[in-house]
């Protein structure tokens, strides 16, 4: 059996780079052999043990590969083809598919909806931080890579921008919105970038590196808040003169920014949090107008599937947004322990790397 | 100047009936002569000092009577005309109104916003438990009651109907949903009825006293929970077979009853709150997917505007919903302290009072 | 090769019934033995030659049956269980499917879009008037029916009942909507009974067969219309005191009703169309105000797909509504051809047959 | 009484500057001292007798200038501030205001509804091509404009602005659309400039001027089409490789306009109409999918409203759009019959003309 090198989750406090057999496929599924692919800060909760998932996976979730083989009953793809596929990886068959919400895909539950089932690679199947890839539902999942773009510049479709664009999208930013984003890592640069390509005219982004805040400027935000050096919620409720923003968009994870986004609400706005979070949040009673304020609180899983990633494709074609300033590092699969030793601490003002087998 | 019997708040704890001037009106007001009023949750929040408002107040958000007056700009009505007012009476032209969310309307301030800016009866101006009221921006606000309604069968449109049918619409309830709802008082009935008329196929209900349960059936529940004989979050799971609900209805306004709902939603479910809190709410991070459950919670005020009560005067002029039952006890103004006493203890299975001035 | 009776079209003016061969099925399909179906109008149009198939294929696509057989990839399933499929029968994959419009489904094509590439059953792929019939894409186009339904309850829940509620779901009826709904065949009466579900408050329907008008009552018309004694749009004008109509559902396929429904709607109304239309339409300039009246016209093809089966099960389940009194004749599968005579001719006050092999 | 200069319609084919005196206003109303104004082509439909208006009116709808006086009623601004006001001018107080149709304002009728009353300037009341205007509901409709933007830089907001960002917003144009725009005028110009606003990465413009053509680049145009060199239906076909757009915006009135967005939008797309018509449209059946393409239809009044004018002010301010290349022309309010003249008769490559008083 064809062996290949694969990043694989051993216990807490240790991905090591492993081989592994190159993975069998079923009649739906697609074997990519990856040809870029990126860590993901969910990757690190999983390094450090604060997200569970089996030991022996492999993980990695964000693949821009080439089509090696497909299943039996594939059909509209070919052998040869530069796809990228989500990080989510949708049935297309379960209730939660079909209602449009096939993050939550439960195919295989009783009832068809599973939380947070859509994350299948690297979290419950073998994911793409490796030389191959198994694709399930190779129909519902693979996108081709339009010619001309490079695999760096659709690196971030997979995972950040779809998940960053989605905070825009589900808090319904339109055309004159005035929106706040907490904190401008990897997701919430996309956030910033998504916000402006829904219409928002004033956008307010919060985070201390300035690094980050400098990118945060180049993808959309009129305004940043170091909020090392001023009060965050102070400082967007100074800059809209005591409005409040319509949107707020959460993009860390933690009480603080949860806390600080229903704070400069206005009364009927939107907090949508992408956050993936650690323990239970509060909404203090004066920001919730006691539950009177019209309020609406949205969270999102990264959406997937082959139209998702077809029109994230599309943005980066038409040069709408460019996010490659957001990879700051490259290595090789073969180095990709020091990658996550980089990325998980965060050193040298990094914000993605890319990961080249 | 003529005198006229009102309801004051006084200090917690007092509520008087006393004699006042009859109001004054300018040019947009109309003064509405009281047939019918009732008490509703919050008055008694407001009795008990648990929500402030100015001492020397008159009490009461939830007229039906006839117009006395109008102010020298208003057209369109005429004096003499049988009219309801919603409880939520909104300028029409603030930022808020203009976007469609007038029940934050911050006529007055500097952006248009203000956190229930649009309750005003018994909250910011004089109510409606006297023999006159004010009206302000009549144009907006006066909805002519159909004849051959009675005064009873339309007391609930100005707030319960409005605010129990707003959770099934802001829940965006749709046909085939399955949908629960905790809290059987006056507001969560509504909720029922609301979410019936909105297509849910699968009602169940949440309370514990017998006759409540009763009329929650009569008004759409396919399932009652009594949660004193059962845990409601293990209910709800068992009777959906543990899909659990497309939407929850929050209709109390309790740390339970909001965790409970959240415990019971499906991924990507919505959890539709109406309860008026008193303290700082917990959000479960298990209950919560950690964040990535594609979860929304939507927050309502009543919604007002003689649109709306139009629409809602139409349900029962349609006989689609029929709440007469919920009036459950008769008083004149003249007794409206011993209404409040029984009220206030939710004594002999009372729901709602009708009290004619 | 094992044999099976089906009704198959011939040439225009003919569909027969003759012997096939029991279909085969792939590893993603399922074979379902027919329990009963029913004819459609657009079958009759297939029948006439208005609307083109190709010779030799098998006529239908209302089935309930039974599991025969499935599909070597198929889970989630078992054969002898009780299912509907849907008229429309989604791939899953398609980008139309991943875009919530699954009628449209282009599996198969370059994009994915296919204009009612959804609809295959006795269209593109053989039909269900047969003893047996195979059903693509399983995973996504099964729905068990639960026990104590009858196969006649559900019958009509693949075509009619799916189309029927689409017009109001489409067309965003609301709670307090007035409604009209011009023609009261299978299709309109399900339209009816949709927009009551919704929340339609007024309901006003146009037909002129007094056991049609008689049976719209039953499923929610507030009003009713024989447009041989009146004309429509002065009715509807006239029992709306001028003020027109929210939506306005077309259910027909013509000229007269698709004007006379954008005659009574008011600015800023819904005209959604349910019709098959024949011929090029036109849209009066003064019933459009010259394209300034903020009109929205929406036209719907069948939804189809498991979930949205199961909800219209739901639905039957649930005694919200009760559509039996539509299947007005039974007939064995041996006699489709007396069948087909009855219904085209719209003989004896037909409204729905059951086919029963 | 005093008196001023007012471009006036005498009779079909002659609009003339003469004297009226400066209007009287009423407690809710503003009078307006116009700094700029200018010429739709609406008014050119009128002084052709195409759309009818009462003889002596003053034309007009596009107002900038300095509130000169304030009714007794209104709050919230005062005498000296600079504002606009949306050529639309609701009441904020009609059934139409209150369900966020308010260009549809039928304050004063029965029912609240009016096809195009919400356009009041220069239609049923006096217009602001003019020293002064009358401002009716002022406190909904007057909206500062930020210190530092020129006239000319928000002079497209009361109009073209808000119409054609209305043709994205209307149609529901997403992140990652393709969309077509047929005709490139004033208009269709800001159409181009929504549509990119709204996300659309694929904006394929249509027209026959080149220095249409070229604004069109600027403004979003990812391709355009010159309709006398290509035929356009079959180049947008060609530019989206057979798949069509998701969403087609008709910016002219004509029917070839209107059947080419039809015909190439791809199943289930959006035609979002802003022309103005002049004779019955026809929708070709073919076209239509015979009505089972899940096709819509919107069309759209220019929105007006304090808080729309609001937002488009933001959008200018904030840079993401510039405009001001579409001032092709500036005459001063003594010369207004040479301006109509230039641009009834599109000479010069006029786009709009900034008239100052």
């Amino acid at each position: 059996m064809p062996k290949m090198k694969a990043a694989i989750f051993v216990e807490p406090g240790r991905i090591v780079l492993d081989e592994k057999p190159i993975p069998d496929i079923g009649p739906l599924d697609a074997l990519l052999r990856i040809t870029t692919t990126t860590i993901c800060g969910t990757d690190i909760h999983i390094l450090k043990g604060e997200y569970p998932v089996a030991r022996g996976l492999t993980i990695g979730h964000e693949p821009v590969g080439i089509i090696e083989k497909l299943g039996s009953s594939v059909q509209g793809f070919r052998e040869g083809q530069r796809v990228i596929a989500g990080a989510i990886t949708p049935s297309g068959h379960s209730a939660a598919c079909l209602c449009g919400c096939s993050s939550q895909d439960g195919a295989g539950t009783k009832h068809g909806w599973k939380a947070i089932g859509g994350w299948k690679f690297g979290n419950t199947i073998d994911g793409c931080q490796a030389e191959y890839v198994r694709v399930p539902d190779a129909m519902v999942n693979l996108a081709p890579v339009p010619d001309g773009l490079t695999d760096e510049q659709v690196l971030m479709c997979p995972d950040i921008m779809s998940t960053g664009f989605s905070a825009a999208e589900r808090g319904k930013v339109r055309i004159g919105d005035t929106v706040a984003i907490f904190a401008q890592g990897p997701i919430g640069l996309c956030a910033t970038a998504g916000a402006k390509l829904c219409g928002a005219t004033t956008i307010i982004t919060v985070d201390s590196l300035p690094e980050r805040l400098a990118i945060s400027k180049k993808l959309g935000a009129d305004h940043v808040v170091d909020f090392k050096k001023a009060n965050p919620v102070e400082e967007v409720m100074r800059l809209t003169d005591g409005r409040g923003v319509d949107v707020a968009i959460e993009a860390l994870g933690t009480q603080n920014t949860f806390e600080a986004a229903l704070r400069v609400l206005r009364p009927g706005g939107t907090l949508s949090s992408l956050g993936v979070y650690s323990s239970d949040l509060k909404i203090p009673l004066d920001a919730f107008a006691a539950g009177l304020g019209d309020h609406t609180i949205v969270t999102s899983l990264c959406p997937g599937g082959k139209e998702r990633m077809r029109r994230l494709l599309s943005v980066v074609e038409s040069g709408r947004v460019d996010l490659r300033p957001m990879v700051t590092h490259r290595f090789k699969l073969d180095d990709i322990e020091a990658a996550y030793d980089l990325f998980s601490h965060q050193r040298d003002g990094v914000l993605k790397v890319a990961i080249t087998p």
